[in-house]
């Protein structure tokens, strides 16, 4: 498996994006509207919010992806389509409707996401009127990625290549988050593509396993959004022999997507509202891997672990203390802990430390938490950032 | 019912209390360390944290508690006993039996809660010399809800009487807790005396029904302590006949101690840390009670409502994208939805609404959220507080 430097969701093959300044974000220059598209019907899968309350857009699509096929998805940024009631869901139509008159295919073929504000409803004309002006290209990947961001800092892009037999595969993704982002079944947006040749249940199972080990292990703020949706879709233009559970590829192809999906979902952890700090949870030895990842994600959605984070402050029992309410099996006399490569507890034992080294294990950029719960063989991690009185400033203005 | 001003727990007849500074603190001079007994062995039950990390005084004080039978309670405040293992245990003993040898009674009937920064063992000689200089009476009621106080602000106390046929009871209680406060079937610490006489198993379910409808209704930055501890001790002192589930007055004790359990988690919140506003969700019309429970305890702890409540921004979505992850049934096209007086959704329609009135709904100390789902009969309210640069400030340097 080889990354992509500077990688872009036009980098599979057949695959194109544009992306335009239709004025539905208040700033009145940045792009918020794009459209994605294969030159082929592609087999697709797609996860989205387990939120009871789920946003116009995310019903439509997912109603679309229960045939496995799709060749394009519209997305803007700026309003959520959320709340909205029937005109929502008549504008989330309208926006395929609207994206598949450009691109002559069906409207059943084409899907739709948006991110923003809950509860307004769409500027339709400036939606047409910006689908209209987009242009598609194969160099557009960065400017898609750009379009879909919120109060994001920063474009979120990941891609591979892996070699299947004789034929190259790519695969590349895009992903926008940065608040409301406790992804439950996927994130906030995310796209991901791939020119390879794959079954449509061996994608859905290989999306699912990809899930499991990259969103739905990283938190910002512990709210799942009513707009999370991650989608993937597989256009063939590779020209490998299809994909699917027997393959001896198999297990190449599904590694390589979960590494993209995993990538994508650190940088958002990165890019949380307000964070000044990564954070990665590494568990170990817990009775089995469902509850490592479940003791490692309650680690990074602590508030008091994501402020000591931010304060520098090796305020250790603090990790302890999530370990003990995540729902995995915990015994606090037998865990071992270290901050980098600060020795906390040792099989239960509270471990004597030098403060300062303590301090400076959480003065970097990206924080490193490990525990060995003793218990088992479990395996997991998770991602997160600290809590920073930037959250507290940019969540008290959203809509002002 | 007849509330008590300034209440405290020595209001109920037979119970004393004395406080000191220890030293435990580190400040020098707050008060941390307590007794609060009674004047004869009571009746008593509790509730724990379900945090599967448990601090050593929430151990011994379950185990003695099985008996349905205590005297007296000692509290410390600066360090929490948890994550100390063996030595912990003995710590813990150790201080009961220290109480005991004092008070004149047997260790068994004398149990501990312990409060402060986890994973630091106890400084037993401290503890010693202060329980020895503790002096108990029925007018330091105050003081004690003082030394049992952290980040605490301000002390937390409630009580009020209740006429049971031809006698008059009293419940009274206090509390500490303003960070890692997110209880789970009690809160931090708290303790609730009444001089009612009950029979032992009706305490337990009165107990129950409180803190369903009190503690675990309340939250502060979703963090499940280690060392939540709620006791109810109940003496007799009042002279009733004593109270079991088919009472004529069972009701109107169970109604006294919600009504005391309810105002002092109403305080917690109110002082958690870094606070500027206090929130209360109520929620109608659920499909059950438990649904609206949880629907209203997601409002209050979703880090993106306590943001725009604190920066008084009327963004009502996070209302119900937090509706919408809580786990309760949901279905936005029925919800009514107001805050204060401000209408901003009827039956799932969008309201307009004037902005200024919005944000001026969300100005003040107190803000009442609420919502009918149109679901059901089910009813249920919770309470929290905004999240500020405060919390950020206070948690990113709590042990330095």
């Amino acid at each position: 498996m080889e990354p992509i430097d500077d990688a872009a969701v036009t980098d599979a093959t057949g695959f194109t994006a544009g992306a335009v300044h239709a004025g539905i974000k208040k700033d009145g220059q940045s792009l918020d509207l794009c459209i994605l598209a294969s030159d082929r019907p592609a087999v697709a899968a797609g996860v989205f919010t387990r939120n009871k309350v789920r946003a116009a857009p995310v019903k439509l699509s997912e109603e679309r992806l229960r045939t496995g096929r799709c060749q394009a998805v519209v997305v803007n940024a700026g309003n959520a389509n959320a709340c909205t009631g029937e005109q929502g869901m008549a504008d989330a139509r309208r926006m395929t409707e609207l994206a598949a008159a450009k691109l002559g295919i069906p409207a059943s073929d084409v899907i739709v996401a948006s991110t923003g504000v809950i509860g307004v409803h769409l500027p339709m004309e400036k939606i047409e009127a910006g689908i209209q002006k987009i242009h598609l290209s194969r160099t557009a990947g960065h400017d898609a990625a750009r379009a879909i961001m919120t109060t994001d800092l920063v474009p979120k892009e990941a891609g591979c290549r892996v070699r299947l037999g004789s034929h190259t595969v790519t695969v590349a993704g895009m992903a926008k988050g940065s608040g409301m982002i406790h992804p439950n079944m996927a994130t906030m947006l995310s796209f991901i593509v791939t020119d390879a040749a794959v079954h449509p249940s061996f994608l859905r199972r290989a999306l699912h396993e990809a899930v499991d080990n990259s969103f739905n292990q990283m938190t910002v703020d512990g709210d799942t959004s009513t707009n999370d949706t991650l989608v993937v879709l597989a256009n063939g233009a590779a020209g490998n022999p299809t994909l699917d559970d027997q393959s001896l590829d198999a297990r190449r192809f599904r590694d390589a997507l979960t590494s993209v999906a995993a990538e994508l979902a650190q940088k958002v952890a990165r890019d949380g509202e307000g964070a000044t700090k990564f954070i990665e949870m590494r568990v170990e030895g817990a009775a089995s891997d469902d509850d490592a990842r479940r003791a490692a994600k309650a680690v990074v959605g602590s508030s008091l672990v994501k402020t000591a984070v931010y304060g520098a402050d090796p305020n250790w029992g603090r990790v302890l203390c999530a370990l003990g309410y995540s729902g995995a099996d915990v015994d606090e006399t037998k865990v071992d802990l270290r901050i980098g490569d600060v020795w906390l507890m040792r099989n239960g034992q509270i471990q004597q430390f030098d403060r300062q080294a303590g301090v400076d294990a959480l003065k970097g950029p990206d924080v490193l938490i490990w525990c060995d719960l003793n218990l088992g063989s479990g395996r997991g991690v998770a991602w997160g950032c600290d809590l920073t009185e930037g959250y507290v400033e940019i969540n008290g203005k959203y809509t002002t």
